[in-house]
């Protein structure tokens, strides 16, 4: 009993925590937790303090999205620089609850699944095909697949043999002297000599994996089609995701949320970056931008790009608080962050630092030394920058940004409580396998996990051993991602083949699946009017009084027992806290 | 040694019956077995001697593929009908042998895995993409996935609500009466309650699955839907098959093998559908037909529709016999016979009949009783009836037909030695993985296995428990297939599904997704002058020899490894059966 009470006080200061550290950066914090938190602190929960993070609507039918007259004055604000660490203690408890958690959702689906299955099939107009499904995990530079890629490279050559698009050491050339250069004729390429796909050589081995990138192992040819900066303005990558959304426009009930790189060597790539998106107009309705930042700072300081951390990280944000300021300093990046929602961090997680994080740890700025900083240190400062970013743009009406890492594909479980207190919401977690505190705190604080079966499968971990239909039972937070298409997927729909495959190996039954698609709309930087419009007036209200089936296809009895069973595991909570 | 001596006579003396099983009924043994055969003999192997089946060629541009014209006359031939069993002992030397066959493959493969990879990428032009691959195995009146025929039905209502398309008891009834009467509107219709996909309800239980074929549970929709006679001749059914040849047509690189029922409950049952096959023009260049026959005599007699199975046996063959010797006595059926390649024996194997097949058995006419005789009994007669009228065929001149049983997805290990004498090939064969001495003479006499694991998943087994992987690495011949995309699927590529789903859970390379759809296109019955176009003119050969590269994808250093390897089992046989 002692034990119960002491595991209780612990998760209830870690919930406390993170509620704290989400309001600050205007991320997301379950109001069933809040609720909670406020009862056992014998406090009244307000609904009205609760915090949503502002995406830009869609553009009104004849709005343009890159407008730029309608970006806010500047104030006169002038823009700056921040820590955090915790740990706690007993594991039999959470590991009991956890198990306790997927018996009981079995017997559930023993006892409800064929009264499940009634709902959907009395819903009309709705079933799993037109259920709303983001791609909530995916890389820009992989969003395409192996044969779409080729497809375009062919066509390229076609029409652009002679057109001059590439230089090497100052010297230009011709699409038709590049391939030459490289002894390859476009004409002759399949899919097995572009060699972007991963396969059994690339398991656990990242490095391989990472140089799948390189269309026919040559970095020219990733340069040319999928860089934003190139000879010819990032036409060719433009042009690709531009197909790739046509697509997604037609499927009609399929999003994405792709990737692109800021890398913090440089302070003018947002400038270039967002004059890549302005210029080429690359706005879908069905695409939603995320910005990410690798953690490759050993390899900017060892080349002398960047005297220490400090820089780096003004590089990836100082512009962004200007551009925030006075967006008329410099528009082109003002309207490109409108159409950004989120920040990711990302990098081999298996790849050791050695570095502990502390309040004694070196300032970024004194971070002069080659060593990359550890994970955590990234995070930390990431989160501290998006939370006063997020503070001044709400102040001035602008769209919010959130946090959503890759945490947990591999590397210590350290990172998966650094995100616990930092992000909205991760891509992978697979290692909370390995974690039952951390896994019973991502369940209580419902914090959305992006999974990518398919890539795992090729990286980290066999489909079979991968975790997603145990953390889905247990009642967290999972949506399905396909990460890289071009290295992992086979079809012309990726997102559907993620999904199926899923399906098929799991047996997940059409409620699994449309409970895992709602899911990927709630994680997703979808503005509220489209959340609205995919789930409903009520999808900020949890529970069954959030979920309208005839837009979800999520069965009511699914969501009660998904209610119920969290605030049963709240309410022990509170018994274990008050037992002092 | 003892041991060794007896496995190898017992192997050779099954592999000699096979061999002539095979002759007789125009179907197909390899050379590389035969040489081995006669080399133990002490004979010399004429190449001349071997046997191929006849499939009609596909028509000239501008030919008419239903032209009545150009059917042979009747010579003035008279039709009539015959039995078999054989049994072996001692496993632990195929046992041993199998063992082996794996860890060889998988020294191949460490040794000589990047090697194919470095022949592929060299081999301009073809890729998985563009190598053809044929659906094995699919039942037509569930070749479209369950999302087409939701569509289909939404359109016909929109189009002929008012159109007469069904009578019960006598009174006619529109479209829009007929789903009134079921309580229904087509445009509330969804996937769910559609209700045709397999699910976790249906896995051990074959009865449940074979209700999904009743769209909304309602067999009048089964029957306006996915049936040849109707009152409306079939013509949706026909509509939405040429619906899924279009998408193949389209795909270019896909074929599939339909099957159409004949239940042998009526003597016309076969003029009938040759009338819906020619009055609806179902032909297309990406499809060849099966006659599937349903081992469900019990039904019939029970409900005295036949006198005995003798009537049953006739009502499937005799029409074929006739048409055959006089195709003008019913032209529409010698065209469309002209179009079917083989025969399927289907139904759930896991029920039990009780009667061991041996001389002693009842004939066919004697067989009165309501009992259901033997899946050893059908294989045997179907076999006999399908060498006769291959005899007969050839001889006029006309395409023969090839037996290709369902066989080995659950019930006894009999079923599998049945087929060993007497299918050219066979659908499923997941009970190999319970007989050493069966899987290791299915790999020895090379018969194609088409492996429908996503099927299975729904069905009898797991899908990563499925033998295809095992199976494909000790050699046997497997190739993949869908089996019912209506039940099964969920993407608008049903093959390119089940490819994918393998490759993601096997971690297959393309050297073995190529070797699977190289295998493919050789069970299946496409003819001589296809399988020339799409593998090389020397498809016949075996080993390296027979693969052409540059149209199959497949790495010589594989070809080789199959060649020598099987050569290497054979010459130990020898051994053994020249050691008395």
């Amino acid at each position: 009993m002692d034990d119960f009470e002491l595991a209780c006080k612990g998760l209830y200061r870690a919930l406390a925590i993170r509620e704290k550290y989400m309001r600050l950066a205007f991320q997301r914090f379950p109001n069933t937790a809040s609720e909670f938190l406020r009862n056992i602190e014998g406090e009244k929960w307000k609904p009205e303090n609760q915090i949503q993070p502002v995406f830009t609507s869609p553009p009104e039918p004849g709005e343009d999205p890159f407008n730029t007259k309608t970006l806010p004055p500047n104030p006169g604000y002038v823009a700056r620089m921040h820590e955090g660490v915790v740990f706690f203690h007993t594991k039999t408890y959470t590991h009991r609850r956890l198990k306790f958690l997927m018996s009981k959702f079995n017997v559930h689906e023993m006892l409800n699944e064929m009264e499940e299955m009634k709902e959907l099939k009395n819903n009309p107009h709705r079933d799993f095909y037109n259920c709303r499904k983001v791609d909530t995990h995916i890389h820009a530079a992989a969003c395409m697949n192996q044969k779409h890629l080729l497809r375009f490279i062919k066509r390229s050559y076609r029409v652009d043999a002679n057109r001059v698009v590439y230089s090497m050491k100052g010297k230009e050339m011709t699409m038709k002297e590049l391939f030459e250069s490289l002894k390859l004729h476009p004409y002759d390429l399949t899919v097995d000599s572009l060699d972007v796909h991963a396969g059994r050589q690339t398991f656990q081995r990242f490095d391989k994996f990472n140089a799948k990138y390189n269309p026919v192992g040559a970095s020219e040819l990733r340069d040319l089609y999928l860089k934003t900066e190139n000879h010819i303005g990032g036409e060719y990558f433009a042009t690709i995701i531009k197909e790739v959304a046509g697509d997604l426009e037609d499927a009609k009930y399929q999003y994405a949320e792709p990737r692109l790189s800021i890398y913090g060597c440089n302070s003018n790539e947002w400038t270039k970056l967002s004059s890549w998106f302005n210029k080429h107009r690359v706005f879908s309705a069905n695409l939603k931008w995320m910005i990410q930042v690798p953690r490759i700072y050993d390899i900017f300081r060892a080349r002398n790009f960047v005297p220490h951390f400090g820089k780096m990280l003004e590089n990836i944000f100082l512009p962004v608080f200007q551009a925030t300021i006075d967006p008329q300093s410099n528009p082109e990046l003002a309207v490109f962050l409108k159409h950004v929602t989120g920040f990711d961090s990302v990098d081999d997680e298996s790849k050791h630092s050695g570095h502990m994080f502390s309040t004694k740890s070196p300032k970024p700025d004194e971070w002069d030394i080659v060593k990359n900083p550890s994970y955590t240190y990234y995070i930390y400062y990431m989160y501290a920058n998006i939370a006063v970013l997020n503070q001044l743009r709400r102040e001035r009406g602008l769209n919010t940004f959130l946090f959503r890492p890759h945490c947990g594909e591999a590397g210590a479980v350290t990172h998966l409580l650094a995100c616990f207190m930092t992000a909205d919401n991760i891509s992978h977690g697979l290692n909370l396998k390995k974690s039952p505190v951390l896994q019973y705190l991502y369940f209580l604080a419902q914090i959305p996990i992006a999974m990518s079966p398919l890539s795992n499968n090729s990286l980290f971990l066999e489909y079979n051993k991968n975790p997603l239909l145990e953390f889905h039972k247990k009642g967290l937070v999972v949506s399905l991602s396909t990460d890289d298409p071009m290295q992992f997927h086979y079809t012309k729909e990726p997102l559907m083949e993620e999904y199926a495959i899923a399906a098929q190996v799991f047996k997940l039954s059409t409620c699994d699946m449309c409970e895992i698609a709602k899911n990927s709309v709630l994680q997703s930087g979808l503005s509220h009017e489209e959340k609205v419009h995919f789930l409903g007036t009520n999808y900020l209200k949890e529970g069954p009084e959030g979920n309208d089936i005839r837009k979800t296809n999520v069965a009511q009895i699914r969501m009660a027992y998904r209610y119920e069973t969290l605030c049963y595991e709240f309410s022990l909570i509170k018994e274990g806290v008050k037992g002092d």
